[in-house]
């Protein structure tokens, strides 16, 4: 994991963001406080040509519009046939027809090299129902198995977050306990983990591990973040957060001694 | 109030903010923190479809475009006719044509359970020019005038706000002195209370109760906030108020005496 | 710079942002802590009466589409019409044709008084190549150059930010040294200096030494910021910075002595 934060920080890597309206701001600063470097286009006029400037691009269907699904089919294209990372966050994919059908679209010209979501979102792809609640999950259900049909299904390396994130390319699994409750009551803590999860598929290594790297990463900030003096909620981990993200993965650990 | 809060944070309802660009991280933030869970579809294709599974719906003007106007419309319709909440935030109602004829749009065809915003917005409403300034008003009139005619003429709960708050069913009218100034200058801060009035509306009782019991939390939020210590303005004000947010009543009073 | 500061504090402009979608919320809260008051209006509906309600427009065309860009125009003409000043911020103008397009339209209808960008987005405006990266300047060229040439050729001021920052009419030409490396950690720092300096176009005095003002005062509200107890990085950064720019300029020069 060590290598790959590094890789990215040496690299700041642009990574285009066609996200939800809701976490831009947060995302970008997230980027940044990591090493890369943000970019967000979401008009069909520029968004392939900023795709191609780029070294990765996130597409997120949180707040999705007609508009600006389009722009994130040019955009996921021309990542596509340029070689470009793309990573797929399905946000509230289950909750509605429009979404389902949107995913639908996406992935039909698209190829992603990681879906990220939670279990309710991953499940629903491969025709596995459960209980969601508007965005987020209920549960988890069988991560592991929901993970890895996913992975196969979609060839590409799935992330299943929740309490326990589960990483899989369909043949391997693996699971990552580092977290805090805390980011599950902060907006877009898993928009920004897609975010950061294309930041390290823009450098050299196994997607698998990448991915991976990120999501051990990430959850070590936050724990580093809630265990700051002055956090006693949401409002005072943001900053710590943010700041956590731009250290080294050691200093996070000793923090966390 | 300590009843309804309880309720909220029991039941974590799920609130569809359609809400102004400026404010979306804010409102999402605040609501998680405040017990309850954020989802914002602007898109007409499912705007209605995500109402449909929410507890309540927020509209809000504040950057109103001709296409979310549409998806507010789909919202509001689906949610009544489910018997889902719906509060209405006329940001700048009386600012532009545009939003004055969007206003009246939507309330032909959507009726709100509460409609909240300042003394400019709500006079304008109902015939009374006041002086505003951009979307902030100037002085606050006739409070209770105002907040009565709101509540008889759209037979609603009329929530106005400014130094002192007035909550009015057009029969009754409560106030409240709860409150900060560091709240004015804070974007957002009365857009965010739209939702946090959703959220409560959504649990059982009186509306009228209710909507009074999201405003004199607030403010005694906001009060509580500032009086932590290393607040020196409206950028550490921020973090402290989504942590009190979080608080229970009784803990925001107890810090204020 | 004083006195520019005191006059938009006593007058607290109202401010028409037409700006991208990252950084809304940002550039709100920072021109309500500076003393002024943000409006957003995005729809070409209603942006221009919203320009003409206002006493200065920012147009920044960082996450531009074509709807908005017809929102920017149709506000930047009324502003011309109306005597009020217009600052464009080209974000990105060098990274895809679509903005390179879109900013030819802009200044064939809209008279800018300020000129607001990185070495990159400015030299292009003037055909000299700069290597970008995404919307960041990598280097600085020769900046003087740059930015007297942009002064002249669009009969503007032109604000060219950097380590150092340049201010020119075309005639006299004024840099300036204040400010922080935070700042560039921090989406939208640069985006916010556009709507400050609106704010500060918006009272009496001459266009070159209100728009130095406002880059200057910007600089030490960072390095003032960022020499807070508690600040280790972005996250802790942002609301000492908040914070800091309701300060005076006496405060912010004495904190960093």
């Amino acid at each position: 994991m060590n290598e790959i934060v590094q890789k990215v920080r040496a690299q700041e890597p642009l990574i285009h963001n066609l996200t939800n309206a809701v976490v831009m701001n947060f995302s970008a600063n997230g980027l940044l406080a990591f090493g890369a470097s943000p970019i967000m286009a979401n008009a069909k006029e520029d968004a392939a040509d900023v795709a191609k400037l780029s070294n990765g691009v996130l597409i997120n269907i949180g707040t999705l519009t007609e508009a600006q699904l389009e722009a994130m089919i040019e955009a996921g294209k021309a990542a596509n046939e340029a070689g470009i990372p793309v990573v797929i966050d399905p946000v509230g994919v289950a909750a509605t027809n429009f979404r389902t059908e949107a995913f639908q679209r996406i992935v039909e010209q698209v190829h992603p090299d990681v879906i990220k979501g939670n279990a309710g979102e991953l499940a629903h792809l491969v025709g596995i129902e459960l209980e969601t609640k508007g965005v987020d999950a209920v549960g988890e259900g069988n991560s592991q198995e929901i993970a890895g049909k996913v992975a196969v299904h979609f060839q590409t390396i799935a992330v299943l977050t929740g309490k326990v994130d589960t990483v899989s390319d369909g043949k391997q699994t693996l699971t990552n306990e580092t977290g805090h409750a805390l980011l599950s009551k902060v907006t877009g803590a898993g928009c920004l983990l897609g975010s950061i999860i294309t930041a390290c598929l823009s450098v050299e290594g196994e997607n698998l591990e990448k991915a991976y790297a990120a999501v051990k990463y990430y959850g070590m900030a936050a724990a580093y973040a809630a265990s700051q003096s002055g956090v006693n909620g949401p409002g005072t981990f943001l900053p710590q957060f943010l700041d956590a993200l731009t250290m080294e993965p050691d200093t996070l650990e000793k923090g966390l001694m």
